[in-house]
């Protein structure tokens, strides 16, 4: 069933590159096999709630331009029509997965207790569409960001009361994602940074946001809930500094804090650049440091400072973050999920369904050629050779730390050592890359 | 002695604000007591060998522009005329403290053996001009990223070899600098980082530059050296990506390979700001972390992406960054170091000294701004105040690990805790500092 | 006569530097002669409506903070509540301008018709106020941005009828703002530019850009409306690209559609470094071009992307804008308006009144200091003695092309000339300008 | 004839997409006819001079790491090894132009004289060259950037002398251009710009360039030179701002100066990104303007903020910028200049060569894409849709200035115009590119 936003849509198919069809998968074809698995198993793609089904299509200079019949009336009522909605969309796709926060599925109460109820609520519905449906949940996490209890932080609130609000909002939304067979629990720190320095005591916040994510882990454990905790890395906005800045900063915090064996990284295409760095970049750090665990696709503007949320649409780039992934082993618990928004002049259900159909694609090319990547082998065994002579018994020796410094220093001055520079092939490499893709 | 170069200037006086002199001190005064201590001991200046002696005013568009008395002719010989513009400059500036890198002082050899000599040789002669000056060493370096040997690196360089000789290189260069009296000892990865993820092993590198830096702690042990092992974090430039990134990235660095209880930080201000940082920010981070060490002092240019390494010249910014030394306890073993370089366009001797003079002037001002805000202390009591609920032994059974996710959960919602916004007061807190500076 | 938001506050008197009244001015003193002017009459001060009156403290990522008695309840009725408020806090302030969108003082009606009338039953309400009031008006000017009808643009608009509907707009707010004696009239194109060329004719885009100012102009000079035609730049945000990019980009665009002499720019800060330039850079190249207008004075966060529009608070950097607005013969009929807004914790009315305050006394002391470096003559006597080469006959006669390109190097070859760099004396006028801030 | 350095490398081949060889053309075909023309003459490829034969491989942090036969003794014998070296490579690479700077192909001089003289020589060695091979003359252009007497600008410099010997250069190699069959002479003003406002008089120094550039134009029309005089926009780096910023800079400072139909704009993918701008909004912009000429072909680093004029291997994004070449009628005079450099750590002659091949590659497999977006005419179609409303004979009228803003008002009025908003259908647009890469 499908709701009438969508028309008569029904679910999408494969078509191949050849198709005019707009709405067919033109590279998408969850069967195929592809390094041994299914597309489907290999992408795990999940759509949100939030872009989809909350955005209005309003932005900081502009008001809502998005009519959505699902929006407006009684708001537990708009919640389940929104549901609806939200399942034929899914249906209509045919990506396994879907996200939520507790926010975007269901209504602020004029308490705790009454929003507590309402994500309850609706989470049951959901558990009955979820039956007949095959879409499963990739991932829940919380809103802890958008109410104005939050705009001075959740766990880094200067207020305990905000701590232990947010630390209950957090309960009770993993509680839901437990229930709902979520595979991962995400916390993204929208507001656990600062506006500015002049008020804040940096490292207060940072052991509340230690102990929070310790509560969160101790009650992993209890619980028996066997996804992965996770972290989404964000720089910026909307706060002028957040904590978790990338993947690296993460990655100091959760040493400080005892836990860099207990959570990984969900990383975001279009917040791995406005923290500086390549989506690869962090994927590949993620993985040399033992912390990667899911990935938001989407991809910014390199031209505007901002988190524009669009969709994928670039393969050559999409290839190397697919390659990274591949090469640390694909995903486990995690999966893609279209962390992306349509613009704001896209209008048409036709926008919505095209946009996620794009950026699908995008991924299932992008697949392809990182799959070529790794079959052919070429690109792996130039890094391998380059770094072979780490493979020789002293250089080993060396870098186990079986040798001093003064050691190693009459080594080159009585060994006569004087590297040579050698070529490191950047632009073979990149042609190289250019023949996959 | 003067050298010829700086005509007869003599040592600079302070002549405060209200001198015409361009070549006095306006707010520096060493004996000047602020919060109980020397401005001197407080601000730590030192001068660096590398910008005021060795830039020529070469760009990457353009030839060199500064002609110098002690560029050219025999190397050696160059090195030494070099040497003696260097002391010169101390003595007119009046700093405390001088900074280099083993290739500022000494020429590269022919091989291993000879550049060691040749440090050491204008090392044994730099000691003697010490006697002569009331100059101290505040840090010495080495240069690991200049010569094409270390093109794709030096500890993180896929030549074993590499590694090997930068390792010797900085054994000979701690020595030099304990030799000296030096009070740090700093590394800076200039190519530690990588040009393109094509033909890197990110883990592997990042193995390397723990056991290099493992080394470096181990020597520093095992010889006595008093000082502090500094790494100085830059996020890119000359390298697309370096590993020390910013304060966060090499906290988890250290983390990872043991080391966070035994190297600091030497900050820089342009580097924070290429990393998307305030100086400010990497200064409370380091300090909330516990691996604040020194700082270098500059500005870059917020609409230009490169490192200008500029002289510093806004009082109010500045004086944010000072604020947090002091909060911090002030500097140890650490100073403040100009890494700075004057302009292409500044041929005059008498722009490389205005620009000192600009610069420690703009330091000094800052300092007794700063002085002001800890002395009123409302600034720090605002922040205070905003935390004070955590005061509360409720709140700090919470954030001690007293209190489950479940006991928070149910607290809240049987408490009735509903928290209300307070106002940050960013806009006041901004206004009380402009009565400051 | 204070609403009640404003508890009991008075107007707010200058206290001097030394006063704790944080709810006094430092350093704007009205009645003090600078440079032979009143201060008032210098730096000529507009509130505006938007930010202080009908911004609630949403973001992108969260929701409304900020509870204003004047939100709410019926549109009109909330219109003349917060009319009182604007008044309130005018008075309070003593700035003698204020500044407006039409949809600012007025809402939306269900058509055309409606609006028009809503904008124009305020308008008269404003027109008794200001007759209590000293307050007068800086400029007026149509939000063509907000609503879903110029999504894709007002005058750009690929449909005809937005062109249309805006230009109706406009014609009714030129018509407002000259019977309030408005003393310019503001065109801000946010939405004038494209989200993707994808879609987009550049070419008619412009052309209709074109044809549109040219309406505004000749409607002017019909009515006998003696204001300037002021264009805001903005390079980007909440577009992706806004053809008003930036000073030397509106100028282009000027000679293009023959108005390079019929309008002007109403330069802001935050704008300017988003476009990559400095707030002084935009104001000289004004000046240089013949288009210098007036200012919107705030504040960006350099390493944040986004229009933040902080109120200013770093007195070197205002102190150097204004010392640009003086040289080049300061504000005829523009002024400064604080196109500046509180952040969103900022909840309290103490909040609003001492952001303008801070921002008042910011551009308050950088007149005092913009003035110092005037009447000393240092900086502007460097200037002039840089050039003093071009005042020499011969070349005044080359660049007033009185001699050919083979003449000159006739000249060059056979004259032996060799020019010889000189010192920029870059930091040398840095340090000058640090004397007078 | 290849010079040594190539090894035994002959002409390169088109093998075809399929192909293992990393040294043949996989998608460059120059007789492919493609819309009816050759790619060759599509595309009109010139390889640089500067990056290719000059540049040694030191960046602000290093040493030169590029080992060329052609560096080295005698300065004018280099320049004729360089020369040969430049020739083979032209020939291997089956390229159809190759483009210079004066100081390029022959040394700086001891005086005006000297310099003059060393680039005649070595210009008549190019025209025998250019005798015996294919390849022809894009562009020349003088060097008025690297020696230290332009380091305040050349035609914006304080000492008119400086302006006077940058004219006589720009006569000399101008003379060069037209007699080596140049198709047009390029200008890009590195030095045309200023380090700080502090020493800058802005109009006399755009007044300078006004002349300068007139110069240029009338001499071109006395010698008869029927090539295209090109500027090339760059915003900043050298200088921190360039007063050639961007295209729409460039068109306001023609007109200013009466140029706007006599000087068209080289544009350079890397200079639009450090502007801000997207290489295709560059392009579609001097297309609207009248004033495209020419393309540097290259690639910056979105994530790095200065130029690092990395070879293009991005095929999605340049067949954006190809299409909208194609869609403004393609080159006339101009082509795609490589002003591209291999990077520090390319050592290997085959690391140049495989350059160029990739960069050559990824345009001609661009061109194929935006042939293919042109032959199926869904893009360009969509974009007229869109406008449709204009071509109504009222929307004519009133963009032709038929209309008064009144009569606009009373229609809107009168007639009930309310306009309704229009899906932009980013997302499909951007789907329907993806189908033709
Ligand atoms: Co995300
Ligand atoms: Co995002
Ligand atoms: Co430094
Ligand atoms: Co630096
Ligand atoms: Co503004
Ligand atoms: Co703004
Ligand atoms: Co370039
Ligand atoms: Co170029």
């Amino acid at each position: 069933m499908s709701a009438p936003f969508f028309g008569d849509l029904t679910p999408l198919r494969y078509e191949g590159p050849e198709t005019d069809n707009p709405l067919a998968y033109r590279w998408y074809n969850p069967d195929q096999v592809v390094l041994g698995k299914r597309m489907e198993e290999h992408l795990r793609f999940a759509a949100c709630y939030w872009h989809s089904f909350c955005y209005a299509g309003s932005d900081p200079f502009g008001a809502a331009t998005l009519e959505r019949p699902w929006f407006g009336g009684d708001a537990m009522d708009a919640a389940r029509r929104k549901a609806d909605a939200a399942f034929a969309l899914f249906d209509i796709l045919g990506v396994p997965f879907f996200t939520f926060h507790d926010r975007d599925i269901a209504p602020e109460g004029g308490n705790f207790g009454e929003s507590l109820r309402n994500v309850r609520s609706i989470a049951e519905l959901l558990a009955r569409k979820m039956e007949q449906s095959k879409v499963r949940l990739l991932w829940g996490t919380a809103n802890l960001f958008s109410h104005p209890r939050y705009m001075a932080g959740a766990a880094s609130n200067p207020d305990p009361d905000v701590f232990a609000y947010a630390a209950a909002t957090v309960k009770n939304c993993m509680d839901v994602t437990r229930e709902l067979g979520g595979q991962n629990y995400v916390l993204w720190g929208g507001r656990e940074g600062y506006e500015t320095l002049l008020n804040t005591d940096l490292r207060q916040e940072l052991d509340q946001l230690g102990r929070f994510l310790n509560l969160v882990v101790e009650y992993k454990h209890r619980t028996g809930f066997t996804g992965t905790i996770l972290i989404e890395p964000k720089p910026k906005e909307p706060t002028k500094h957040q904590y978790d800045f990338d993947v690296a900063s993460i990655y100091g915090f959760l040493c400080r804090y005892g836990l860099e064996r207990e959570v990984k990284v969900n990383i975001e295409a279009n917040h791995a650049t406005l923290a500086g760095h390549s989506y690869e970049h962090e994927i590949a750090l993620a993985n040399a440091l033992g912390i990667f665990g899911s990935l938001d696709v989407n991809r910014g503007d390199p031209l505007l400072g901002w988190d524009t949320d669009q969709f994928p649409n670039n393969v050559p780039d999409m290839a190397l973050a697919v390659y990274h992934v591949l090469q640390g082993g694909g995903f486990t618990t995690g999966g893609m999920n279209f962390d992306a928004k349509i613009r704001r002049q896209s209008l048409a259900a036709e926008d919505l369904v095209a946009a996620h159909v794009g950026g699908i694609d995008t991924c299932a090319r992008a697949l392809l050629a990182a799959a070529r990547m790794i079959e052919d082998g070429k690109l792996a065994g130039a890094v391998q050779q380059r770094y072979a002579g780490w493979q020789n018994p002293a250089a080993q020796a060396m870098l186990a730390g079986k040798e001093s410094l003064e050691a190693i220093a009459d080594r080159v001055a009585q060994g006569g050592i004087e590297p040579r520079p050698v070529s490191g092939r950047q632009e073979q490499l990149e042609n190289l890359v250019n023949r996959y893709v």
